[in-house]
C-alpha cells in the first residue's frame, strides 16, 4: 500500500476478504467491510448479529460489530478520514461505494487490485496444493464422462449439468461456479446456458465444469476449472481434424506458458497452429485466465497483455474453435508456471472421447 | 428516470437487469453492462461471444458486442457522454464504476435503487404467483422437517443443509441462496453457518432456507425464504413458554403490516410484545425484508423506516430472539400487503414442532 501510494484498503464481498482473513462477506445489503489503513490494525465493520460467524484474529484485525440501526458508512468514514486515496475491493458493491463517495468528498479512488493483485497472482506451496486438489477432483469427473459412466443421448443438457454439478459437489467442493452442457450447435456458443435440447447420437457435447472447494471454517476455498469434448458416436472427419489440431495448439500454449514469457504468449501460439486450419477466426475468446480463490483473476493471458508470468502463477490454458450454427470444441486445463516450466495440474485424457449409448 | 434528474441508468450484475430484461450478467471480469439513456434506446454492451446468451428483444434494447482487446468502458462511456448524472447498478463491481468515474470526470453519481427501487417493490400479479410458487415449494420442505421426514438427531448441521439445499432444487428452484440449521446454543446465532455440530435429543433446531425459482430461458426467478424451529424431544419449559410468545408476536406483526402502515410498523409491534417476556432485547435484527427477484429488497421493516408499505409489497416477517450461548428462535413467513389486508405467501404450521428420533 506505501508502495502504491494508498492510504486505505477497503474490502467487501469478493475473494479478497477471505484471502486475506478466511472471512467470505455475506453479499446482503448490510455492509460488512475490512478497513486496512496503511499504518493501523485493521477493522472489521460487520452487522453485530454476524460477528460470531468470523474466527477471530485479534492480533490481525479489530471486529466493529454495528447494530441494526446504526449507519456502518460512517463507521468506516470515520476510521478512514478524509482526503485520503482509498482502494475499494473489486468486487464491492457500488450502492456502498457511492454512499462512500458522497461521504469522503476530496478522496481519491483506486482498484484494490492495485493492491492485492500482485499478492494474490503468485500463489505459495499450499495454495498450489489446493488447487491440484481442486484439480484432481474435476479430473475424475472428466474421467467419468470420457469413460460413458456420465449417460448423454436422450437427456438434456440441463439434466447431464445438474449430474455433473451433483459430482462437483462430492468432489469436495463447496459450490458449484458452472457447469456448461453445449451439444451440437449450441456448442458454438462458448459459455453457453444448458438448456432442454436433448443430446443426439452423432454430435459433439462440450462440457466445462468447475466449484470452489470446501475448506475448514476459516479458510477460503481454491477453484476448479475444466473442459473435455466428447462425441456422441463416431465422429464426424472433419470435426475430428479440427479437434486434433486444437489439441495440437492447446499442447503448444502450455509449453509456451513458462515464467519469463510475456502472458500474451501462449494467447499467440495457439493462434498461429489453428490458422494451420482456418480456425484461429473461429477462436472467439483469449486462451485463458489466472485461477485462485476466484475462478477468473490475474493474470490474464490476452492478446496485448505484455507482463510476464511469473513462478506461481495459475492459469488455464483453454484455446476453443467456435463454427456459428455447426459445431464447437474447447479443451481446457488449469496450467501453473513453475521453475521447471509449465506443470499441468488437470491430466484428464486431452483426446477427443467417444461414448456410445 | 426524467422524475429523479437521472441522465443515463447503468445495470450490469445484480437483480435489475435480469428484471428488466430477462437477463443475469455473468457475474465476471467481462464487462456486461446495459446503458439506458433517459431518451433513448437501451444498449447492452456485452462480451461479442456472450450475445447468443441473450433473448433478443429489439424493439426494448440494441446489442452491442465487444471482442476480447476491445475496451468495454470506452463502449459505454462513449453511449453515455460526459457531465451527466448517472444512476450505476447497485451491485454493479466498483472495479467497473472506478474506471467509468475515471473515464466520465465532471458526472454525478447516484444509486439506481432510486430509479428502479420504486417499480420494483411493487409486485404485479405475475410476480406474486411467482412469490406464491417459491413460498409453496419451501413451505412442503418444512412440513417435512416438522414432521420428522429429514432426520435431525445424530447427522450435523451440514448434512441437513446438505438435505435441505437438495430439496429445495427439486422443489423448482434453479439455485439454493441459503440453508441455515443452527442446533442448541449454535441458534443464538442469526446467520449461523451450518458445520461439525452434531444435532443433540433435547434441543432447538433452526431452520432457514431458501432459494431463487427455476424459470424458462430469459425470464427472471423469484426467491423464498421461510424459518421454522422444532425440537428434538419434549421442549424446555421455559424455551416452550418463550416460542409461544414469539408465536403471538408474529401473528400480531403481521397482522399489522397493511397498506399505508408506516415501514416500522410490525418491527414495533412485535418488540411490544417480546418485551412483555423480557425478550425485546434478544430480538437482535429488524423483523423483515422485502423480497421478489433478490432475496433482499426494498422495503426494510426496520426502526427509522417511515416509508408507507404499499399494496403489492412482498416482505418477511421474522422476529426472533438469540440468548447468546444458551438457545434462539425465528419464526419467519412472507407476506403481501394487498387491498385486503396481510396474506402470508407461507402457510407451513407456525407452532414449535416435536420431532423425535
Amino acid at each position: 500500500m506505501a508502495d502504491q501510494g494508498v492510504d486505505a484498503l477497503l474490502l467487501s464481498v469478493g475473494p479478497d476478504l477471505p484471502w486475506l482473513i478466511g472471512y467470505e462477506a455475506m453479499p446482503l445489503e448490510r455492509l460488512t467491510m475490512l478497513v486496512v489503513p496503511v499504518d493501523d490494525l485493521p477493522r472489521l465493520v460487520i452487522p453485530a448479529f454476524e460477528t460470531a460467524r468470523v474466527v477471530e484474529h485479534p492480533d490481525l484485525f479489530a471486529i466493529d460489530g454495528w447494530e441494526e440501526t446504526d449507519d456502518p458508512i460512517q463507521r468506516v468514514v470515520s476510521t478512514v478520514g478524509a482526503g485520503k486515496t482509498i482502494a475499494i475491493g473489486d468486487h464491492t458493491w457500488s450502492r456502498f461505494t457511492v454512499d462512500l463517495q458522497a461521504a469522503l468528498p476530496g478522496t481519491s479512488w483506486r482498484r484494490a487490485a492495485e493492491v492485492v493483485g500482485a499478492l494474490r497472482r503468485v500463489k505459495d506451496a499450499n495454495e498450489i496444493e489446493a488447487l491440484q486438489r481442486a484439480a484432481s477432483g474435476v479430473d475424475r469427473i472428466a474421467a467419468a464422462l470420457q469413460a460413458g459412466d456420465i449417460p448423454l443421448i436422450g437427456r438434456t443438457e440441463a439434466e447431464v449439468s445438474s449430474d455433473l454439478g451433483r459430482r462437483i459437489v462430492a468432489e469436495g467442493h463447496a459450490k458449484v461456479n458452472f457447469a456448461i452442457v453445449a451439444s451440437g450447435p449450441n456448442a458454438s456458443s462458448p459459455h453457453h446456458h444448458p438448456g432442454d435440447r436433448v443430446i443426439q447420437p452423432g454430435e459433439v457435447v462440450l462440457c466445462d465444469f468447475g466449484g470452489t472447494t470446501a475448506e475448514p471454517h476459516g479458510q477460503p476455498g481454491y477453484c476448479s476449472d475444466i473442459t473435455r469434448c466428447v462425441y456422441t458416436g463416431t465422429p464426424d472427419p472433419e470435426f475430428a481434424e479440427s479437434y486434433a489440431l486444437l489439441q495440437q495448439a492447446q499442447a503448444e500454449a502450455t509449453a509456451a506458458a513458462v515464467a519469463g514469457a510475456q502472458a500474451q504468449r501462449p494467447d499467440r501460439v495457439a493462434r498461429d497452429r489453428l490458422a494451420d486450419g482456418d480456425l484461429a477466426r473461429y477462436f472467439a475468446h483469449r486462451i485463458g485466465h489466472g485461477i485462485g480463490v476466484e475462478a477468473h483473476e490475474d493474470p490474464y493471458l490476452v492478446a496485448g497483455n505484455e507482463e510476464p508470468l511469473l513462478v506461481g502463477n495459475a492459469f488455464s490454458i483453454e484455446p476453443g474453435f467456435y463454427v456459428p450454427g455447426k459445431w464447437g470444441a474447447r479443451l481446457e486445463d488449469i496450467v501453473v508456471a513453475t521453475a521447471d516450466g509449465p506443470r499441468p495440474l488437470n491430466n484428464a485424457d486431452r483426446s477427443l472421447a467417444v461414448v456410445e449409448a
